[in-house]
């Protein structure tokens, strides 16, 4: 049994905005708890800022500053290198640097993982030195170790999850309080949810950075950005919610990654989905998050929690440290990441399938309920269920639409059509009807 | 860095009853993804049963079964005995030979832990051997690991725990179809969900045993079965769940664990309870089990899963021997337990603080409930609304109430006082409305 070193941990934090202040903070509040059960200091030895002079709510510990990256690379007393300096570029150089150093990396940056993952944790298995990225997903939520460790002997069938919270808290206040998108967004904004440009967020993109890390751990390879499909929420209107309300559902952008056992294909989409009421990730409202992860072994799991924010990402970080404290992942063949070759390629989106909800705007005469019915017809989709509101503004009536089970391909190839009738007034709104 | 071993991690199966079997077939099946993901595989050497010609689902394989325990004690190429016999003297004397031969432990066995935590991790720190026990609370759910690594740099504040599946089937059988106690505790039996004889189950000991566990990671401390409050759901009747559903609540059996900061008590407690509708436990339904929460740093997090079964807990114990074959855990001072004094006493549950809800079977006349309200009012305690349902059997008439905060040994008395006025028939019924 390995004897560890007691000597405190001496860390290289690069990055002190909102979570990096937090790491800082949180060490030294519960510094006691944490030298009592890992049985090991961690000394934050550097920190590194692009602007010492800039205001901060939490005081930058002025001995320990610097602007230089290279200053947590060259000390060679530093163990582990933090990085919560985000971006692809900069953190990318970092992070290669520390790993060929030998240095043990923590990071929270899922854009750099989902990029670049590939070549980081190859190095980090060639030079023998882990990477933890707990922060990467979900914030507060222990999900990357989770699908490591503890579903470790889980074929992963499913995961479903709700991993945005910016879109989250926009679809529940749209919900709860019937605001339209754009006031929901202003709200967020308001309120620290949103940043002042929302794209990453709302497009879709962080989410799926995070699904790209997710599918990774479960499935032992790197799903390519353009190989997966993701859409964001900004075409979602309030009536689409209230809508779905009716038939019995809520929306929420959900990240969906799933293992085809016929063709071992791998599932990795984002889009908004419809969620029956009564399920369990419809109660996560709010900035919340959660992942749903079916295992052939364990069955439905389910965690919960904040999955963005200072305190709760910066729990994850620290829990990393203390993994890295206690020598966790050093073994032989554990740098974090686990490639094999047992899984097959990204399932193209085409071919997935799913019941769907259609609401499409059209002019307010007979027949046009028949003119839609005859093109979804023609290309072999069932209609479950229809709701054409009286309530609706003069000349244009919504109708809306449940459609029976079809190929993503094939529905979309019906919307084309559908977009081409002249009654058809605005570009439909289609989600799916997930199933969980 | 330590360098691995990389022979096949030597396993001593005790029990192949439910949860042993189904470690042995999910072994088996997962074998290649398991190897892959440790770097090791897991072989099982050996495997204890009391009455190898019994009729078992799963075949034991023949080669590899004894009736002795001492055989995997005695062999030396065992690595790690896995303690799956259930009980707390055979066990007890099983895992402690183990840690005395220096074999790592696995087991999944809560009475155990609780009852004889404190000595078997006192052993297992002298002889620097770990035990690691994730199958012991809440089946499938990764919570053990959860706080003890992912959380490690929190203070908990509380925790809420479904814990118990065989209550929660019951009780959402009550809610959902209007079953009454008994019919739905003859269901749970004949689905496999309750055992011949329930008891340790129904009278809310299980999940005492599952909380005991979970304090001790949480706090660094044992504490006694004798300090603890535990009621089972035997006395809740479908009017109950009914009235509490009128309230806006629904009803489950939770462990609660909750640090005090102004005493830095330890409250710890298993009581049916009420739960706000909306809220994402009461949505936790069936035979699932749900955790939640709260950490100083990471805020409210919640676990969900299947609390029992052959898979899931098997998927737990694998987990474990994936940790123990990464030598997880076997760094000076990490032997599964870290005790330490940071924590205060155990809470006396007279002095723990709710609201609650009441029902007093009376006799149907005049004035009762006056009498009721002045018991109640001489111990200052508020009533917050009363329903007198008129539906009821000619005679007797129930007085729902729901109290205002007070603490528990308050209402206490103020209900013996209560069982003493000529109008009360029958034993009230008092539950706690959760502050979650």
């Amino acid at each position: 049994m390995p004897k560890s070193d007691q000597s405190p941990l001496q860390i290289g934090l690069a990055g002190f905005g909102n979570v990096g202040a937090g790491v800082y903070k949180n060490l030294l509040k519960n510094r006691d708890l944490l030298q009592k059960r890992i049985g090991r200091a961690l000394e934050i030895r550097r920190i590194v800022v692009r602007d010492p002079a800039k205001a901060r709510e939490i005081a930058l510990p002025a001995d320990l500053v610097t602007t230089d990256l290279d200053a947590l690379i060259n000390d060679d007393e530093i163990d582990i290198v933090v990085e919560l300096i985000g971006g692809t570029d900069r953190a990318y150089d970092l992070v290669k640097a520390a790993l060929e150093r030998g240095k043990t990396v923590v990071t929270g940056n899922k854009a750099l993982l989902a990029e670049r993952g590939k070549e980081l944790f190859a190095l980090a298995e060639e030079r023998r030195t882990p990477i933890y990225f707990e922060a990467a997903v979900a914030g507060g939520i222990p999900i990357i170790k989770t699908v490591q460790e503890s579903l470790v002997g889980n074929h992963i069938e499913a995961v479903a999850g709700i991993i945005n919270g910016t879109c989250n808290y926009i679809l529940t206040r749209m919900t709860a309080a019937g605001l339209d998108y754009p006031e929901a967004l202003t709200e967020a904004q308001a309120l620290g949810y949103a940043e002042s440009d929302p794209t990453l967020d709302i497009n879709g993109w962080d989410a799926a950075h995070k699904a790209i890390i997710l599918a990774s751990l479960s499935y032992g390879c790197w799903v390519p950005t353009d190989r997966i499909y993701v859409e964001g929420i900004e075409k979602i209107t309030r009536r689409d919610i209230d809508f779905a309300h009716r038939f019995g559902y809520v929306v929420k952008l959900l990240a969906i990654i799933r293992l085809h056992p016929e063709s071992n294909a791998i599932e990795l989409r984002v889009q908004p989905s419809l969620i029956p009421k009564g399920h369990i990730l419809a109660s996560v409202n709010g900035v919340f998050n959660a992942i749903l992860i079916r295992g052939d072994v364990v069955g439905e799991t389910l965690f919960y929690g904040s999955g963005a924010g200072q305190d709760p990402t910066s729990s994850s970080v620290i829990s990393d440290l203390a993994d890295a404290a206690l020598w966790r992942n050093t073994c032989e063949g554990q740098t974090g990441f686990v490639p094999h070759g047992l899984y097959g390629n990204p399932l193209p989106i085409e071919e997935s399938i799913s019941k769907y909800y259609l609401r499409v705007e059209a002019d307010d005469v007979p027949g046009v309920l028949a003119q839609i019915a005859r093109v979804l017809g023609d290309h072999d989709i069932g209609i479950l269920s229809v709701i054409q509101p009286e309530d609706h503004a003069e000349g244009s009536a919504p109708i809306v639409l449940m459609l029976h089970y079809a190929t993503f391909g094939t529905v979309r190839t019906a919307l084309s059509c559908l977009k081409e009738l002249d009654c058809v007034r605005e570009e439909p709104i289609l989600m799916r009807v997930e199933q969980l």
